[in-house]
C-alpha cells in the first residue's frame, strides 16, 4: 500500500469569521492536494477560531458552524478535492438529549471525504481551569472515531484528550491506531513548547503509534497561539517541528506507525525564551489590530522603558507607518524623557507629536484645588484624555503600556495611564521588559541594524515623574525583589508566611499582599492584553474585589 | 420524643473576613440557644462569604478555613454552646487525592457539636454556568451525610444539589430522612424566589420530607443573595417564608417529616418585582460601599433619570450624608438639566456642587484642535476627571451612572460617563429605570413622605446634551423598541432571524446587534454592578471581543 502523505495546516483563524476562514481552509487543501497530500489536518475550532466562548451558547452560531460543514464537503468535492480526507475542526450542536439548558454545543473534529461528513468526534476531556471554561458551554463527547486510509488506522483527538490518563488515550492501543492526529488550539506559555513536547512523544512511545498534533496559531484577544505544530513516531522520535506563530503547511509520509518521515524535513531550532516571547507579544497585538480593522495604534512615549517596549513590539507587529507616539510632557518631566521619547521614535522612524499637559493640568488644578495623589492622577488622567481624543479624532486604537508589575500592585492611576484597548506587555513583569528590551537591541545588533531602544530608557531609574524627583523605588522595593514576591504570591499561589520562608521580609511581604489585592477592582477594569505567563491577570485568576481575607 | 427546634440563621457575610464573620455566627448561635434551639443552620459558605472564586485555589486560604471550622467548634464547646448542632457552610481542602492542581478544594458543611466537628459533607452538583464557575475552583463529594437530633433524621444538601435530579436528592427516601436542611448562595434575579418556593415545595413533596433552606443575604461584588430563606413540610406545605434582603433569624418546630410549625409564624408578603429589584439594588450598593470600606460616594447629577435614581438608591442605601452629587454643565445643558439635578439634591438631602466644565473643555478643544464625536467625548471625559479628581482628593467611592441598555450598545463614552468603581443600575434597562423611578415616588407617597425624584427628570426626552438639542432617539430606536430587542438578543440568546420574526425591521435589528458586538472591548472596561436579570453583562455573558461572526 502508498505511504499516506498527511499536511498539517496550521491556520489563523477569525473567531466567528466562518467564511473567511473557509476560504483560507480551502486554500490550503488546495495547495495540500498539488503537494498530492490523502489527509489534511486543522487545528481545533480552525473553521470557527478558538475560544467562541459564550458564542457557544447561541444556537443561531451553532447552527450556522453546522451548515457551513456540510456545505463545505459539498464545495471540496465539486472543486475535485472530494477524494482528499479533511480533518477538520468546529463546533456543533450537541445532541439534543445531551443539551442542559447551558451547555448546548460540543468541541468536534469532523471528517470530510467524497462530498460528505463520514464522521464527527466530540472532545472527551473539557478544560474548565486557567483560561478554559470548557465545561460551561460544552458537553463532552463519549465516543472515539478511528478512520481508514490507505489501510493505516487515524485516531482523532482534541487538546486536552491528550492531557488526561483516561478516556480516548487509553483506547489507542484497543483501537489498533497506528497513527493519532490531534487537533489543539493550545496558547502559548513560557516554558509551555517543551512540555508539549514531552507529552507527545511520550504519548507516542506508549501508545506504539504515531502521534500528529496540529496547532492553531495567532492571537485572540488575550491568548496568543503560537502553532508549533509536532510530530512523533510510534517510537516517541521527533520527526517534525513544525515553526512557531506563523502560518504555515508541512506534509508528513507515513508507511506505519514507526514510519513517519517529513517530506520537507525542516527542523527548525527552538529560539530562546525571549525570542518566544518576543514573537507571541508582536502577534497578539498584530492579530488584536488587524482581525478588529484598526488601521494604526497610538500611544503615549515617555521615556520611559515600558513604552519604549511598547513602541518596539508595535513597529515589528504592524510596521512603523501605522504606528504614532505623542510626547506628553509636564512640568516634572526631566529633559531626557523628552528627548529619549524623540530618540525612540526616530530609532523606530514612527510619527511622533508634542502634546505638553501644562495648560489642561493647570486649569482644572485650579478649578479645583488639587494637591498631593489627586494632582498626581490628575496628570495622568490628562494624558489619557488627550490620546483618547487622539484615537477617537483620527482613528487610531490607544496602547496602554502598564507592566504586570504596575498592575499587580497597582501602580498606575485608573482612566490616566491605563486608558486604551489593549495592552502590549500587561503579563509582563518589569524585570523582563528590561530583559526583552536589551535581548531585542542584541537582535537588531546581529542583524547588522540599529538596536530599536535607546540605552538610556534601558539604564536610567524608573520613574513615574509626576512629582518633581520622583523615583519608582520610593514608594516599592526594587523590581528584582518586588517581582520575586508576586511570582511567589501570584504564579505559585503562595500564602504569606510561606513567601517569608523564602527570606523576604514580613512588612514588605504583607505590603505587597495588600497592594495586590486592593488593586483588584483596578485591574478589573483594565484593557486586555496577550498572556505569557501561567497566571496573567483576568480570566486565568479570577479574585474578587471585595475580599477581607489576611493571608499568613 | 421533643420535637427538634431548628434556627435558620440568614447572615450576610463578608469573602475572606473569617473571624469577623465567625464572631457574626458565634452570636447567632448564642441567641438561638437562649430561643432553646437544638440544631443552627447558616448558608453555603457563610463561614468565609460566596462566592470565594480563585481564593479557593489558594492552600493557605483552605488551611485558614478548615483551622477556623475546627476551632470555633471548641469555642461554642468553652462557651457551654456544646450542645447545640451547628450546621455550617464552609471551603475546605479536598481530599490530596482528589486535587487536580486547580481544584484543590471543596464546598462544604460541618457538623458542630460535643467541640468537635462530627460530620462533613462536599456539595456533589457544581454549578459551572451563569456566574458560576464551581467546577473549576472544587472537587464534587460523592458521600452523602445524615444526622440525628432528638431521633429525627437530617440530611444535608447545598444549593444546587436540590437543583439536579441526579445524586443527594434522589437518595433522601432510601436515607428514611426526615428532614433536609440545604444550605445555599444563591444570588437574586427578577422571578427566582417563585422558582425557588416551586422546587422547594415539589421537592418536599417528591421525597416527603421537610426542606429548611437557608439562604445568605447580602451583596458580594456584582451579586446580591436576597435571603428569602424558605421551610416546606414533607406535604409540600409552605411553612416559613423569611423575609428578603436582611439578616435574620427564624425558629422552626419540627415533630415529624409531616409536623412542622414556625414559633413564629410570621411569613411575610411577597413584595412586587418592583420593590425587589429596588431593594437588591440598594443591599447591592451598600454592601459594596461598606464592605470595602468606603465613608462615603459621588456621582454626577445631570438632571437625566439614570443618574436621579442611582442618587436615590445611593440615599436608601447609606444615609443622604454619605451621597456627593456634582452638577458638571456645559454649554450645553439646558437649564432644566441644572435645575432638576439641584431639585434632585433639595428632595435627597443630599451635598450637591457645581463644577462648570467649559474651562477645561475650552483649553483641550483648542490645544488638540478637536471636533465632532472627539468634541462630545472630550466633554464626557472632562467630566469623569473631575469625578476622579474629587473621588481622590475627598475618599469618596465614584459611582457611575449608566443603565443596561447604554452599556449595550455603547452609548457612553469610556472613561467618560463610564468612570468609578460601582454601577448602581449597570443591570437595569432603560424602561425599567423609567418604571422604578415611578414606583420609587409612588412609595414615598404610600409612606406619606416627599418623591425622591424629580416628575421632571421621569417625564423628559432623555439626551446626553453632548450637542445642542441632540436627543437619544436621534441616534437609537424609541428605548421601549430597543429594550425588546436587546431582550431577545442578550436575555433569549435569539438570532437575527428570530428577532426579525418577533415583527422588527431587519435592518433596526441588524444595526443594534452590530452596536451590541462592537460595545464588548467598553463593556470589558466597566464597573461592576448588581446582577438583577437572568443574563448580566459581565461573568454572566462572556463573549470574545474579537468577533467577526454575522447574526442570522
Amino acid at each position: 500500500m502508498a505511504p499516506v502523505r498527511l499536511a498539517l495546516a496550521q491556520t489563523n483563524p477569525v473567531v466567528g469569521d466562518i467564511s473567511g476562514n473557509l476560504d483560507a481552509i480551502f486554500t490550503q487543501v488546495k495547495l495540500a492536494a498539488a503537494e498530492r497530500a490523502d489527509i489534511v489536518l486543522f487545528g481545533e475550532m480552525a473553521l470557527s477560531g478558538y475560544p467562541i466562548e459564550d458564542l457557544a451558547q447561541r444556537a443561531s452560531f451553532l447552527e450556522t458552524c453546522e451548515k457551513a460543514v456540510q456545505d463545505f464537503a459539498g464545495r471540496l468535492q465539486d472543486s475535485g478535492l472530494g477524494n482528499i480526507c479533511v480533518v477538520l475542526g468546529h463546533p456543533a450542536p450537541a445532541p439534543s438529549d445531551a443539551q442542559n439548558g447551558w451547555a448546548i454545543a460540543q468541541n468536534c473534529a469532523s471528517i470530510l471525504m467524497d462530498g460528505e461528513v463520514i464522521g464527527k468526534y466530540a472532545k472527551h476531556h473539557l478544560p474548565n481551569y486557567s483560561v478554559f471554561d470548557e465545561y460551561r458551554i460544552f458537553v463532552p463527547g463519549s465516543e472515539s472515531l478511528n478512520f481508514t486510509v490507505n489501510g493505516l488506522n487515524f485516531a482523532v483527538l482534541i487538546c486536552e484528550d491528550i492531557w488526561q490518563a483516561g478516556g480516548p488515550v487509553a483506547s489507542l492501543k484497543d483501537t489498533d491506531t497506528d497513527v493519532a492526529v490531534v487537533l489543539n488550539g493550545s496558547p502559548f506559555e513560557v516554558g509551555k513548547y517543551q512540555t508539549r513536547v514531552d507529552l507527545v512523544t511520550q504519548l507516542a512511545k506508549e501508545a506504539g503509534c504515531g502521534v500528529v498534533y496540529v496547532n492553531l496559531v495567532g492571537g485572540q484577544d488575550d491568548l496568543v497561539f503560537d502553532g508549533s505544530s509536532l510530530v512523533a513516531d510510534g517510537k516517541g522520535n521527533l520527526v517534525l517541528e513544525v515553526q512557531s506563530f506563523s502560518e504555515s503547511r508541512d506534509v508528513i509520509e507515513i508507511e506505519s506507525a514507526t514510519k513517519i518521515v517529513a517530506s520537507n524535513s525542516r527542523k527548525t531550532v527552538t529560539p530562546d525564551d525571549n525570542a518566544q516571547v518576543w514573537n507571541a507579544l508582536v502577534v497578539g497585538l498584530r492579530d488584536y489590530v488587524n482581525k478588529n480593522g484598526f488601521p494604526s495604534v497610538i500611544l503615549g512615549l515617555s521615556g520611559g522603558i515600558d513604552s519604549a517596549v511598547c513602541a518596539a513590539i508595535a513597529v515589528d507587529a504592524i510596521g512603523a507607518n501605522r504606528v504614532f507616539g505623542v510626547s506628553l510632557p509636564s512640568m516634572y518631566s526631566s529633559d531626557h524623557s523628552k528627548s529619549d521619547a524623540f530618540d525612540l521614535a526616530e530609532r523606530l522612524g514612527v510619527q511622533i507629536r508634542t502634546e505638553a499637559i501644562a495648560a489642561m493640568v493647570d486649569v482644572t488644578e485650579k478649578q479645583l484645588g488639587l494637591d498631593g495623589v489627586a494632582a498626581e492622577n490628575l496628570q495622568a488622567r490628562v494624558r489619557g484624555l488627550i490620546l483618547m481624543a487622539l484615537s477617537n479624532a483620527e482613528g487610531h486604537l490607544t496602547l496602554t503600556t502598564g507592566n504586570k508589575t504596575e498592575l499587580a500592585v497597582g501602580y498606575s492611576t485608573i482612566y490616566g495611564d491605563s486608558v486604551g484597548g489593549y495592552a502590549p506587555i500587561k503579563d509582563v513583569p518589569k524585570m523582563l521588559v528590561w530583559q526583552l528590551a536589551r535581548w531585542r537591541n542584541e537582535q537588531a545588533i546581529r542583524e547588522g541594524k540599529r538596536p530599536p531602544i535607546p540605552e538610556n530608557s534601558i539604564e536610567k531609574p524608573p520613574s513615574a515623574e509626576l512629582r518633581p524627583g520622583q523615583l519608582d523605588q520610593d514608594s516599592l522595593p526594587e523590581y528584582d525583589l518586588l517581582d520575586r514576591i508576586l511570582a511567589a504570591y501570584i504564579d505559585d499561589r503562595l500564602g504569606r508566611d510561606q513567601i517569608i520562608a523564602l527570606g523576604i521580609a514580613a512588612e514588605t511581604v504583607d505590603r505587597i499582599i495588600s497592594l495586590v489585592d486592593r488593586a483588584e477592582w483596578k485591574r478589573r477594569q483594565g484593557a486586555i492584553g496577550p498572556k505569557i505567563s501561567g497566571m496573567a491577570f483576568g480570566r486565568d485568576r479570577r479574585m474578587p474585589i471585595t475580599n477581607k481575607f489576611k493571608q499568613h
